[in-house]
């Protein structure tokens, strides 16, 4: 099943289900009328939601042609957003990029950081760029929604938290990193709104592809035009999808509706190009002992998507375009 | 105005408003079923719900008694809960007793980090400690719940976008910070869930105390039945709430209901005692080569609040026991 919220003036945007080919929709409104509601009552959602997602496959709905440009991200506000950073080779060479060092943890205790979550972008909204100085990078992440979750549960457990997934353009300004991280506070002007896929899409619609806490499955970035990256999203997830809540749940609970990030997403073929421009900065610099592509600049263009093996995409497609604000 | 949040076994529960005296109140559900959709709508909402504070005060109506226990926090689930670190007493102590170094920005930098927002405990609610080891230790601050606001504002621009006050426990776990810290990305499990007064105030209820974006008031906090600080919040708070939303609001904009807090409260003067058991750990350090005071342990109560000139608790008073979880 996949879910998405469309524009309509107000802060949460109508609930709708997609079909599979992800281009016609139905209203949810009868069952629920944002996505935050449905997953509060999901348990009396989910069945109804699926019953209209299967009347829209049979063709016993035909729905209404769906446009990307009006959706919102799936939850235009939510409780929490939560970011790991589970690649390995990501984490190598973004530290090694501004001269830190991959914290002694790396392969033993996941990285997370706390982002916001009460304005978030919707796939096709444009990435405003206040000063070209700040070093506007894309981050190409895969992202699951969680039900309610207790404090304390296991990696072992965690698979019935995962309500939805979704795909997430973690937007981040890498000059004002260094001066930020060195407070010791974490991440914060650094990291502007995030921007998600059309679709938040249920795990079966993944097939096997989605196992272990982990989505098996190309994670494409184009960037003006040209496919930048493909890498696998599965194989190379040190910390699945599992592991990161059990680390979260450690201290506290989590309402629905909670983002889980994977981090930007990262192989270590180089083959299989990049999810994130400081990664090219810093393959170049290693290359040629400097960095020659520059970060985002106005009128840049971000896609990203998933493809399953027939072509469909999956989440829908991410599609921004940079604009001096 | 006071506003508080009844529990009612909703997620949100329902909005009251209480009087001056804080000891009766009404029901708001003819106005906004919920602070959370009040704040949404907060030009249509507030004249009616400054009626009814009216009619409470003026004993047009009588209302209920209240029974602070029932209480959830204002926002028992928030969209953001953005914590600074505004005063400089407290970050050189805290920093010197785990041996970290001030950041060299500290006093024209603000410290901020983006905290846990989905699931927040009420006024009365146990401390959950499941393992003593962890360190747990309070924090009194005071916070302020912001409407909408939007990117670029300044902090000379700032006072309208404060809507209501509040105070804090932002409840630490002190053993989990160094290792947590030592990976770059800020706090994480080291901050459990953050308890809140019983009260949401408009910044009238402070009259001349809430003056230039601080509250200048005492704020006391009761352990184990001693009171162990009175540290005046606005003098020593170096950046004000009108610089932080400045700070903030850098790289994004805020959705309503968006929690801005203050940092643990901490004057330069020994007198004045602590807003957290750190503190004291450290002055104990550097008069007697090491602390004494041990972390909380299960059964241990803390009480949080602000009285006015006439002895009225401003916020109602936070007041928590620590249960092994």
């Amino acid at each position: 099943m996949k879910l998405a919220t469309l524009r309509d003036g107000s802060r949460d945007g109508s609930l709708i289900v997609v079909r599979g080919q992800g281009d016609r929709y139905v209203s949810a409104r009868e069952v629920a009328g944002t996505l935050q509601s449905a997953l509060d009552e999901w348990q009396r959602c989910e069945p109804a939601l699926r019953r209209l997602a299967g009347d829209l496959d049979s063709g016993k709905l035909t729905g209404e042609v769906l446009d990307p440009t009006k959706l919102d991200a799936p939850l235009p506000r939510a409780y929490e957003w939560v970011d790991g950073s589970a690649y390995i080779n990501h984490i190598v060479l973004v530290r090694k990029a501004r001269g830190a060092e991959p914290p002694e943890t790396l392969r033993t205790d996941p990285l997370v950081y706390q982002g916001g979550s009460g304005k978030l972008l919707g796939p096709c909204d444009d990435i405003p760029l206040p000063n070209p100085d700040w070093g506007l990078d894309f981050e190409a992440e895969v992202c699951v929604l969680l039900g309610d979750t207790p404090r304390g549960v296991r990696a072992s457990d965690a698979g019935p938290y995962v309500r939805l997934l979704m795909l997430a353009n973690d937007i981040t300004f890498r000059n004002l990193i260094p001066a930020e991280l060195a407070k010791g506070f974490g991440f914060f002007t650094s990291k502007p709104a995030t921007a998600f896929s059309p679709f938040a899409i249920t795990p079966d619609e993944l097939g096997d592809s989605y196992r272990d806490g982990r989505v098996h499955l190309r994670l494409r970035s184009t960037y003006n035009g040209q496919l930048v990256g493909d890498p696998d999203a599965g194989p190379e997830m040190h910390f699945s999808f599992f592991q990161l809540l059990e680390h979260i749940a450690k201290t506290r609970a989590y309402t629905a509706g909670t983002i889980l990030g994977s981090g930007t997403v990262s192989n270590e073929d180089r083959a299989r190009g990049i999810s994130c421009l400081a990664e090219r900065r810093m393959i170049e610099t290693i290359e040629n002992g400097k960095p020659t592509t520059p970060f985002m600049q106005s009128g840049d263009r971000i896609q990203i998507e998933m493809l399953d093996a027939a072509g469909v995409s999956l989440f829908g497609r991410i599609d921004q375009k940079v604009v001096s604000a």
